[in-house]
This record gives structure tokens, sequence and C-alpha cells, in this order.
């Protein structure tokens, strides 16, 4: 199976090119949209939710993964090996969480040369070739990284902001619910908010969090947005309170 | 097939989530888009779109269908089979239309116990593991339901409201064309509109109504947004003139 | 293959509908979405924008591409094969600079009788199962056309107006790049813009145009979004100055 993870958005043609390259090298193959719709250009945030979805898939999945505000620019191009899960897209920190969060990693360097590589599109003319390689049990098309450049050892285990606002205007953080303690409450926004359960265990207009369906503290409002009730966008910081 | 129809917006990771499921439970079975914006969080409307929507599709179609306000709280879960197709999903009025407008139809309560069930994900931990059974030739995984809470017989057999307003600004009500007098009209946020066979019948501006491509009433503006030029929304009020 | 270009837009049933018309009709031919937000109605645009992207795909791509504004109207439904690719949906047009651009190219009128042809979803009715039987290989179902009321002579080669505005908020215009002299400047909203190798080659706010990824002179704020900063929408006028 083949997970897209990128911030192309829903329209245009972006997906849908890098969509008709799986299909063509590896026919058969599942390829699944998980976020279109990732923290544009924001790799920071990207990197915490990955790490946190990427765990609910099972070993041998491979996360055609790109959030590039780099293209065309220096950064690498890499390969990473992570607990048995394959991830392809650029070496921006991408990959930091995912990585750290590892029993076991490893890195390469894509060293492939596409017969035609734009300036501006390598999720379509590199690294879906190579998802889609790996994808058929080919080995990686890389040489092992040399040096860290991908690496952001600075970037904490958790982010205390928020990382990704949902459909219905939930908030979700880079925290792990299943370390915080118990009881712990977050600050966000001048509020203070207590846990629970889930949505149904409370009055409709509350604000609370929640442990949410892939390990992730949230931030809602039952029957509401919190985005709006509460003034909560990407990049918001989150206090934890214990 | 298994063909989608939920509220959970197009963007992040929800449908393709409940997507993987499918691919690992059921490889092979094509899984369709067919609404991920149904009414949002409303049961009703939603409950008169997809059995205008259903209606279109071949037995024995598989419905993964998720229009669940109350996940979490104590909804029941439930399979319906109605004239050959089956339905997954919240036993919460969702299917109302479906059965009653079915010559012959059955309820069963799922009794799967998944090994991990979210409390805020029933799409993806339950029913999409209970759609790709029923996708692949299995008996449905529950009991005859014994009481009647998944059924909303005060509902109308028709709904005399806006349920969905498209893309194009068209506004979709919960009226049967194919019921409704020949020369009937429908009376709309202080409008009488009449008839017309398609939007090409008449002059750019105009304002009407007409059966659409899967039997629905629609209220149409030949060359612009109905939704936006009349002022109308999810539930405003459609009168029948005739 | 089987490539998707509508202005159906990303929410609602249409795109669902016609896919499962393919699933069944081509069962296990793949589907990809390449745009369904082409210019809303804008058929002359979307010939350009289509031309451009159509070329990247490999022969024999199947092509079910669906902006219609007249449908129910008097326009004819046609097949056009040009250079060993497929094209499928209303003769308005839409294929006009595919079938000039191309070094061979034919076309036939529809004379497929589908037992339901609804008088607004051509799309799902028609279009649909033609693009499928020409995906599994069957010859055309229709006869050669006998006039050019598909055609569009006084169309230019290339088109100096934006076609359409990416998530980015970048701006593609109807103008093949390499065609373009090498020190071509655009004009544009009254401002003269150079051209750039790719984003990453200029200050964060630059604006510039570039040769995106698939051949077109594209216009672009580095780190910005250029339809919001410039003013740019789909239909702005775009000089070449050399």
């Amino acid at each position: 199976m083949i997970v897209l993870f990128t911030d192309f958005g829903l329209e245009g043609p972006y997906t849908g090119q890098m969509k008709a390259v799986l299909h063509r090298a590896a026919p058969g193959v599942a390829s699944v949209d998980l976020f279109a719709d990732a923290p544009d250009g924001n790799v920071k945030a990207s990197a915490y939710l990955l790490a946190a979805y990427a765990a609910w898939f099972a070993p041998p999945a491979v996360f055609l993964a790109v959030v590039d505000p780099g293209v065309g620019g220096a950064r690498p191009a890499v390969i990473v090996e992570a607990d048995g899960r394959w991830y392809v897209g650029p070496g921006n920190g991408l990959f930091e969480l995912v990585q750290r969060r590892a029993a076991r990693s490893r890195c390469w360097d894509i060293d492939l040369k596409p017969q035609h590589l734009s300036a501006s599109f390598h999720g379509r003319d590199l690294f879906a070739p190579v998802a889609a390689m790996l994808a058929v049990g080919e080995p990686p098309p890389g040489r092992p990284r040399a040096d860290d450049a991908d690496r952001r050892p600075d970037w904490p285990d958790d982010l205390r902001e928020i990382v990704y606002i949902d459909h219905y205007g939930n908030a979700l953080t880079g925290l792990r619910a299943p370390l915080l303690p118990a009881d712990a409450k977050l600050a966000v926004a001048g509020r203070v908010l207590g846990r629970a359960r889930t949505f149904s265990d409370l009055l409709p207009g509350s604000a609370f969090w929640y442990e949410n369906s892939n390990g992730l503290a949230e931030i809602a409002v039952n029957q509401g947005r919190a985005d709006r009730e509460l003034g909560l966008a990407i990049g918001t910081p989150v206090g934890v309170v214990s």
C-alpha cells in the first residue's frame, strides 16, 4: 500500500499526476490519500502529524510524503525505513519524528536519475517513482546518508502547538495523549481545558480535549467548531497543566 | 463495489483511513466516493439524499454511510439489507428512507468486536471492517434488531426542504420529482418556480426546478447560482403548488 | 488508464457516479483524477489547460473530459483520437487545441444510445460508458464527424490569458513556455515579470514567471500567493514582452 501525505491541496493536477506514475510503475498496488492538506509549507507541524498517523498503518506501508517549500533548492531527497515502514520525500525534517520514535531506522540519499526531472515537481518526477519501486519490493535506489542535514535534533519530542485543524473545526496538537498525565489540562488561547473521553460525554458547546483516534491530544467543542469558538490556528501554542 | 457516503469532508485523514481498511480487508473491491460532504451532522437531510442516490447503484452494492453526530454515545450500530443493497453505519435514522422505500428490508445489530475500537472513529474501526466483510460475500456479523430505535416513523415520505447545495449552487430538495404533478410549481424563499426539462431550455438568469439525474426535484438558475441568487441553504422549506 | 478532467468540483456525487460506471464497465482499469476543478463552465480556458496536461500522459490514455455548460442542448457528443490518446466529451471546443497540436487526429460523433440518458448528466450516462469501451480496447462507438461544429478555428494557438489558479495561488497561462523567447518577460496586471528557473532561485516575495512542470508559463510569487498579491484571476490578460 502506498500512502500519500502532501500539502498539494485537494484541487488541481498534482495528486492525480503522482497517482498516474504510481499506477504505471506499481500496477495493482493500492494508493491511499491520507492527507492532501498537510500544513501548507509547514514542515515542522507536518512532521508531528505524519509520525502520529503513520503509526496506525501496518508495515510495510510506503509513505510518499511531500511538504517541500524548498523544492528546486539544495535539500536532500531521501528514503527512510523506520520499524518496517518506508518513507520517501524531501530530507528537510519531515521524517524527523518518524525516525526519532522508531526502535530502528535507516536513511538513504536517493540517487535515481529520472529521464525527465522538472525543477518544481519532484513529487511526480522523483519521489513517486521511488515509492513505486519500494512498493513492489525493489531495494531502495540510494546510498546511505553520510550527514545529518535531514535531521532536526533541536525539535522537541512532542510539539506544544496546534498542528492541524480538521473539517469539523477540531484542533489537533502535536502532543501524544498517552504520554500526558491522566488528569492533565491543556491551556490554549487563554482557556484551560479538561479531558473527556469523547463528544457525547459533554453538554453541547463545551470545550474539552480528548485522545483522538490516532493518539494525539485534540481540542474540540461539542457540536461546535473549536477553531472559531476558541480562536485556534496551526501554530497556536498549547500548554500542559497537571 | 463499496460506496462511501459521509459528512467527513474532503480534507483530512478520515476517508483515507477508512479506505485503507477496505483495501486490506477486501482487496480488489472498488470503493467509490459518492458524497464526502453529506449535510454536516444532519442525519435527516442525509437520509433523503442517500435514499435518492443509492437507488441508482445496481445491487449488491455496499454503502458505508456515516453521518453520526452521536458517535461514542448510545445509538445502535447497524447493517441494513434493502432490495439487495447493503448499508452499514449508525442506527440513527440515516437508513430510514432506504428501508421505508424498499419492497423488502432486514436490519441487524452489529456484534463485531474489533481489537481496537476508538471512541470517536467508528467509521474506520467498526463500520469499514463490516462493509468489507459484506463486500466479499460474508454474512452480516450481527443479530436481527429487536427494537425500532433506529427507525423514524414520524419523518415524512418526502422532505419539503433543501437537503444539499451542489458545486454549481443548485439546491436539491428531498422531493422525488416523479411523484409530483406534471405542472407542479415549487415555492421557495418567497418565489414560485416552474418546471423545466433542463438548463438549456431557459434564458440565462432564469430560476426553475427540474428533475435531476437521480430523480430529485432540484432548484437551479441557468448560468447562475441558485443558492446565492435565491437565498437557499440546507433546511430551507420548499412548498409544492399545483 | 482513464483520466478525468472536469469542472464538477471536488464536492458532491458527480465524479463518484462517473467512476462507478467506469469500474463496472472497465473493471481493473485505473482511473485518475487530473482536474475536477477545470475552469468553471469556461470551455476555452479549459481547452488550453487540457492540451498542456494531456501531453504528459503516455498513449493510449483515455481522457474523460467534461466542461459542458450546454449540456442538454444541441452541441455534439464526440470522440477524438489524437496522436494515440483518446478524448471523450462534448464537442464544444474543449478538444480544439488537442486536435490542432496533434500530428494526426480523427473525430467521431458518438452514436451510443444508453438505456437511460438523463438531460443533465451526460458525463455519467453517455461519456463514461464510451470512455470505458475505449479503455478496454473496443472501437469508437460512433461515425466520423461530417462538419466542424466542434472546432474553433478562430481561437489562437496559445492563449494570452490566465487559465488556472492553483492551490498555492500560482497563475497558469495558456502560453507554452518552450515557444517563448529565452529572455521573454510577461506583462500582467500592470507588472512586467522576468523569468526564473524555479522558486528557490529568488528572494521571498519576488514575483516571476517560469516554465512549470507541464510546459506552461506560470506566474508565481516566492513564498506568496500570486493571485492575491498581483490581483490575478482566470481570464486576466497576459502580454509577452521580448
